[in-house]
């Protein structure tokens, strides 16, 4: 049955309306009830909940939901967006939506706002041509992506499970194509931990070394061990884990002063063959095994008297195998394009990371090629074939009674 | 000849005058004032002069000649004080001069205005028991001594130098000694020169390590490099170069990005095995060795493109050989103290570094424990001895005609 009473939602009106709202992470801006109000007219049910906790902004978050039975089709965002960066860089209002050449403007054109205004685009569409679907779609949008994503898509997640509340697979709107429209779908991602070390000395003047312990010769030694040999080689999804020391710090400006401390900072961006709790064991192995200067310190010193590591894990490494998901996801990107798009684990971190414990996830989205940066934008035309792919895969997926 | 009409000058009240001017670097405060009207009274002639370089604060300088005809002895010194510090810590008022069980505090005290004051009331005393000496007394005294050294003793040298004015054997009034009254003459000083590092990269996000290049990696190698091997071994008079690298700075607070940049600050102490050019052309061997990164850098790459390097030499290593000014110095400490000073080359940079350039220079002080810190004081009985010590030192120089 078709539901001709229901609006057709332009993706590129939607889009426009939406990065009208400046919506510079936390601020929501109106950005949630521009959608909340379109969802709302297409039927779906839209449960609107703000997180708080200490030491971080209030995030809006919404979950909304067509339909009561299963199989729950989830499309997951975010409506928040990066700061405008530098302004004077811009040659059009960032927040002005404009279109010249075929090109709409605007910060979060890309990442995201297109992708979300596409799927909705798509699902009125569907439910225009094809009528309601046998089974379930739903919304999974956070204000909290770009930001330190702790009022955000995590406990949406917490929310829905406290209430029974489930998805069965999850399509992640992310910009994952790096030039055109059908170059890449994301089935993974690689993990991100992130550590600084403090390596703990005594302050002395430069000319009596002896009476001073100087902090720099042992952090050097840790942190060439952390790169004196590969994580790993990478696997048949992913390509090598890496790690970069992104920041040394001393801070002693007087060249006749040995300094009593010394930090380094690093990251980690980690395949599936590590853990978060794997790769801090191997840190601490190698930074225990190097921070000892034996020819000083004595045979019997404790390494964990010289310094301290700080961890901080910000996502596992995940991957989706290539199945009947990605092959949906794939098929429908050929189809509209004419492209195969490359089954891909690079790049940074995203939401994926939190869903895909409860269900497969995938990624894909818009052209990432000025997320970020001054003058994002997007081709219209590309709005419009991202509709169209996001239809497909929503038929496709409701054809199969959603057995992927 | 004697001279019964001349003052003798009392060395402890004559230090409590200079430590009640406040002169901290580059601050006279009166102090020049007071020694050059002590000096006068005595017969010195004084040039006083004022030296300035842009950028570096106006120093007040002294120079003292009792007596036209060779050979020449000179004293020399510094009026000027590091700041109080911690003045919290402080249990008198630090420019009080106050007494107390024996001992006389302020700052300045140890380091020098103690020694100055010995050595103007030892030629008082000469004067007084042996009348004018065979030759000339002098006194170098600068008030850019902790400073810079920029406008100071350098510059008094420079000014010696186109007025033909001629110093032969330099006795420097630092405070020497570890402990005790005694302990330790120095005869030399390592020579010392500071490097900073600047690694140039690319600046990049930490998911996409190839299209950023990280200057961290390199600055670790370039560090180990200098670290690697020792400079030398020491030899008879000197212990071991040492190389310190007292700061790493990249300033990158943020986890997910690569810096552009990376900045290491070294300093070295090094004995006369080396010179600052010999060290320099060491460093940037070793440097342009390790800065490359073969895997990614290409077989024809460029160190110097990678890095720059800036050297700053605070002072060439010098020693005056243990000889006949050693032994007159000995002897003088042995008679007084009944110990047998050691002949060091150990410790900091002192305006030796520039002397050594004249003339023979060694150097013969108080007790420096308190140097520098809260409470500096000295044994009011220490300045009696050194008073005497000194005017033996200048007894037995004249005695032999001033051939050392």
């Amino acid at each position: 049955m078709s539901n001709a009473a229901l609006p057709v939602i332009d993706p590129v009106a939607l889009t426009q309306s939406l990065i009208r709202c400046p919506s510079v992470t936390p601020a929501d801006a109106g950005a949630l009830d521009v959608l909340a109000q379109a969802l709302t007219g297409l039927g779906f049910v839209c449960h609107r909940m703000t997180f708080s906790e200490e030491g971080t902004p209030d995030i809006d978050n919404l979950y909304a939901r067509l339909g009561t039975q299963g199989p729950n089709f989830c499309f997951a965002g975010h409506t928040d967006v990066v700061p405008v960066g530098n302004a004077g860089g811009w040659t059009v209002d960032p927040f002005a939506a404009e279109i010249r050449d075929g090109k709409l403007y605007g910060r979060g054109t890309a990442d995201m706002k297109g992708g979300i205004a596409a799927f909705v685009a798509a699902v009125s569409r569907l439910m225009a041509e094809q009528g309601t679907p046998d089974g379930s779609i739903s919304l999974l949008i956070t204000g909290d992506e770009e930001g330190p994503s702790i009022n955000g898509t995590r406990k949406v997640l917490d929310w829905m499970a406290e209430r029974g509340e489930t998805i069965d697979v999850c399509l992640v709107g992310e910009p994952t194509n790096p030039r055109v429209l059908g170059d890449m779908i994301k089935i993974g991602r690689r993990g991100s931990i992130s550590g600084w070390i403090t390596v703990h000395g005594t302050q002395g003047h430069v000319a009596y070394p002896h009476l001073a312990n100087n902090p720099v010769p042992r952090l050097i030694r840790m942190v060439s061990a952390l790169l004196a040999e590969p994580l790993d080689l990478g696997n048949d999804f992913f390509q090598p884990s890496n790690l970069e020391v992104v920041s040394i710090d001393v801070g002693n400006p007087t060249t006749n002063i040995i300094p009593g401390e010394a930090r380094a900072l690093f990251n980690i961006r980690f395949n599936t063959l590590h853990t978060a709790a794997s790769l801090e064991a191997w840190i601490r192995a190698r930074l225990d095994a190097s921070v000892l200067d034996p020819a000083r310190d004595g045979a019997d010193a404790d390494p964990a008297a010289f310094y301290t590591l700080k961890m901080t894990e910000s996502g596992e490494a995940f991957l989706t195998e290539p199945g009947p998901f990605s092959t949906l996801l794939t098929k429908a990107v050929e189809a509209v394009t004419g492209r195969t798009p490359e089954l891909s684990t690079t790049g940074g971190t995203s939401d994926a990371r939190f869903i895909k414990n409860v269900c497969p996830v995938a990624e894909f989205g818009l052209v990432g090629q000025t997320m970020h940066k001054v003058n994002e934008h997007i081709a219209v035309e590309d709005l419009e074939n991202l509709t169209r792919i996001y239809q497909q895969i929503l038929t496709g997926y409701f054809a199969i009674g959603g057995r992927i």
